[in-house]
């Protein structure tokens, strides 16, 4: 895997995945980081590794319809902010928790990521939880795991605007990649936070 | 706390929920279980006890209109049904997640869960968690937390429908009730789960 420090986003070869003509049916297309989580989860639960979901995403329904001889419709509905993360579930009689966030430059600006998605992080360390957030260089097509305490630590105290790809590389543990998982974060987290078991 | 161990509906003085004509401002209205536990979990988040959260309802979203100058607007969904159970999150360093049933009735029928929730406890089980259900009999006002191994043993292997009131009185443990938090629940796996520490 070639690491790129410089934040050039124009590589040889690169074809940004809003230029792909077909990107679903591309065998090597990029980085979905979304749906290469939910694969891997589900990876992990149908081997019995872990038992970790993807939280459905937050709506406010405000008009439901209910037709005749058939399945109850919304018709008025609105997007909500979510009060914590996207994922969270158990590995190893661990809570888990994290947050997954797409970059398309090389640094993570902390506008991406909400007040409360950073004090729903720092709560799950402080009561014993393993948390932290994936963070995809799409450009390069890498994965990083960030601890949530660092990334606390670094939005609330350092009057900085970003994480550069240095700090995350330096502070951050890249995520391996494979077929099946696609992305294997459980190996991380036997690194980083179990690493005695 | 008056136990009616007969399965008898018709309890003095009792109102059912749909007939009281002010439920909203009736001071002591009757339980609404959803309500008591996100409560209730607004308790324990606020003061610091925990972080467990109900996960949002689970919906396919069909269509999105975008007016200008608002927000999106969900115009087409519909329900999903849910893979897991509606709550979880972390207690003194555990994995927490549970299902909440109410039911009118003295007892819990198996058709009020979903095999997918079932397998899901049992998963949640398995790897180290602790989880439970809480079942509420809405007609006497008691809530009752019932662990999942005893639940998926007799959902799976004992050609049940239903668990009576008197089994889940001596299988389960009934959850205080107070003002601040509504349903102490948090006390009850302190007993049953972390007595040793």
């Amino acid at each position: 895997m070639v690491h790129y420090p410089n934040g050039k986003a124009d590589i040889p070869g690169f074809t940004p995945a809003n230029k792909r003509p077909n990107k679903k049916y591309t065998a090597h297309r990029g980085m979905n980081l979304e749906e290469d989580i939910n694969i891997s989860n589900k990876y992990y639960l149908d081997h019995d590794k872990a038992v970790i979901h993807k939280k459905p995403t937050p709506v406010q329904i405000v008009k439901v319809d209910y037709p005749k001889r058939s399945a109850a419709k919304i018709v008025e509905a609105y997007y909500r902010t979510p009060s914590t993360t996207d994922y969270n579930g158990l590995y190893k009689g661990k809570y888990i928790d994290f947050e997954a966030k797409e970059t398309k430059v090389m640094q993570f600006p902390f506008k991406n990521i909400s007040d409360h998605q950073i004090k729903h992080l720092d709560k799950c360390v402080r009561h014993g939880g393993i948390a932290f957030v994936i963070i995809a260089f799409t450009s390069i097509n890498e994965a990083w795991l960030v601890d949530a305490a660092y990334m606390v630590d670094m939005y609330r105290h350092h009057d900085k605007r970003f994480l550069s790809y240095d700090e995350i590389k330096d502070n951050g543990h890249l995520i391996p990649q494979g077929y099946a998982p696609r992305l294997k974060y459980l190996d991380v987290i036997d690194d980083v936070y179990l690493r005695e078991e």
